[in-house]
């Protein structure tokens, strides 16, 4: 196996690969344009050898993992599939995938990919095998893609624990233009909005809220690799952007008729979608919001979340919700299972605290 | 003191109000349409008297807390204000401003208030006397309010532990559009394009990611307390919406013209908008962010907050996200002041997990 790019995800993909359970890999060679970035990943067990060049280190390889920036892939795709003989397969772990297939998914040897490991972190440094752990692994084949190419990269990467999926390129891009790349946009646009708004009625910022807070959480993140990803997959984010714009623009004049009918109507089917879309990756059982009242100092958190964690809760999702002088707060739990949430209000309620559970989640304060 | 609503902040003001801090008022007398609520008051402590109807609640009151929902506000107000002689002020503690104070402002004894105390509970059995310390708490007179009546209420307000503020109420009503009314539009927005989007795609829901979830936590949230918000500031709303989608379409534009320079302007100005505003708050520095690799077994993440705590760094934002087999996670402290974040990401090293200290925020899985 060949990784060229060695960064969290190529590292992550090397010492996944070199763990004893990922038996069909028998050495993984790793090239990096950065001198220092090899040796880091020598030392760090991501990869048996260091190559000096893409060409050295797709010699003889089965299976080349190409993990570069999205913005360098295609330029890196192409000199791999230069570099190896027929019976090779060559996939990527960019973000897009309708861009990169369109210029090479001809070729039976290229097969796109994406995993949707979370990039919070960056660099071999910060690799690691339980990354890719469960993780979804989009897989793009083409028409022309060769069926043994496909089975042994689909089993290589259960191999290395995650969860393999086939999908179309285009629709791949339209998926994380509406659940990732969206969001993305809509954040920038209520940072920047609050930003002329707020300044045009008052010297000072007022405070803001927590919905306002979690739906601007990613504004402005990692401009390098979102210009990229935004670059790359310009149709279908200019296509959900717009359709979210005219979107708005609609419930602007909804809400706007004053018929509280139909606004009531909309927004409760909006609880429905949220209930719809959140739960789709749980298996055990809808998800139950907690709502508990804590004194905000430090350390109270913890002693709650580690009384639930000693009788065996798992929190799915959680959210803070300090008070404006941060001495009290709300924290919000999510967890799934209603059983589960029964017993964990029971539990939180015993140490003292006041505890709600929501049903349609979300924020009353207006 | 009357508080007419006994309620989650209705009750909660009462309790502050009889604490003996809170030195200038003799007697709190409540009421509400609910017997049982009025005898859980008096039980709980939040009203010395518990009065059964408006009048009598009103009769001898300097000052009348009206703490109905919205759409009963403007009734309440005006039942109080035929109830209380020359020397009462009237207030009320609604979400939205400008309909009220349209309706009633020019009486020189009602001026209209609007607390930020969290209303992630309700009723009067969650009612608290700490939900009101620290809390912002917006007024609204007009030219015609008394000013006797207003400093009375301010002096009140801050005696319960407030911070009152002045502001007009279409600026308040236009603030509240765009920090807390719009997050939730957009929120119900995504979901529901997500909703329609994937199931066009295919069978199963896909798996959300973290931007997906934490910018439509709110969706769909109390119907009947948002439909009321919504319908009361509908022209504010409608504005901040409108102008949004236009931003959006905007926004659309600009990434499908493959721009590269101009797409990554545009998100650096959005990283600056979001530190202006998120910083608006805060008084010790910059906040910075800190992510964490944590097993998301249960216990982690207490062990973890527990470390944080006995060290005396207290969180103010956090995020969770989870591992698609919830096996392993991220998690995103937001802390403010870098001396603060350096022991802290040297603390949580100490423990064995991988930290990253993060400037701009956000998100990079793409």
């Amino acid at each position: 196996m060949a990784i060229l790019g060695i960064g969290l995800i190529g590292g992550s993909v090397g010492l996944a690969a070199r763990r004893d359970q990922c038996d069909g890999v028998r050495e993984v060679v790793g090239f990096d344009p950065d001198p220092e970035t090899r040796r880091q990943a020598i030392e760090l067990g991501a990869v048996d050898v260091a190559a000096d060049s893409v060409s050295e280190a797709c010699a003889g390889a089965d299976l080349v993992f190409c993990a570069a920036p999205v913005g360098e892939l295609t330029a890196l795709v192409r000199s791999a599939l230069e570099s190896v003989g027929e019976g090779t397969v060559v996939t990527d772990v960019g973000s897009t995938k309708r861009q990169i297939v369109a210029e090479l998914g001809t070729d039976p040897r290229f097969i796109g990919g994406h995993p949707l490991a979370g990039a919070e972190t960056s660099g071999v440094s910060n690799a690691r095998a339980e990354l890719l752990e469960g993780a979804r692994w989009y897989l793009t084949p083409t028409p022309t893609s060769s069926g043994v190419l496909y089975d042994r990269l689909q089993r290589t990467i259960s191999a290395l624990g995650s969860r393999p999926q086939a999908i179309e390129a285009a629709a791949h891009d339209r998926l994380m233009a509406t659940i990732s790349h969206l969001p993305h946009v809509v954040a920038n646009v209520l940072v920047s909005q609050a930003r002329e708004e707020l300044s045009r009625d008052s010297e000072n910022m007022p405070e803001v809220g927590p919905s306002f807070r979690d739906a601007t959480r990613v504004a402005g993140s990692n401009p390098a690799i979102w210009t990229d990803i935004f670059d790359s997959n310009r149709e279908a984010v200019g296509d959900a952007i717009e359709m979210a714009g005219r979107r708005m623009l609609e419930s602007a004049d909804l809400i706007r008729t004053g018929d509280r009918d139909a606004v009531a109507e909309w927004h409760s089917a909006a609880a429905d979608d949220r209930r719809l879309v959140s739960e789709s990756q749980l298996t055990d059982g809808p998800l139950r919001e907690l709502r508990v009242t804590i004194h905000n100092r430090p350390g109270a958190l913890a002693s709650l979340a580690l009384a639930l964690g000693e009788a065996g809760v798992n929190i799915t999702d959680m959210a803070l919700y300090p008070a404006n002088d941060m001495s009290t707060g709300a924290v919000s739990l999510w967890l799934s299972g209603s059983d589960n949430t029964e017993r964990a209000a029971e539990l939180v309620r015993s140490l003292g605290h006041v505890v709600v559970i929501v049903d349609g989640g979300g924020d009353g304060n207006g």
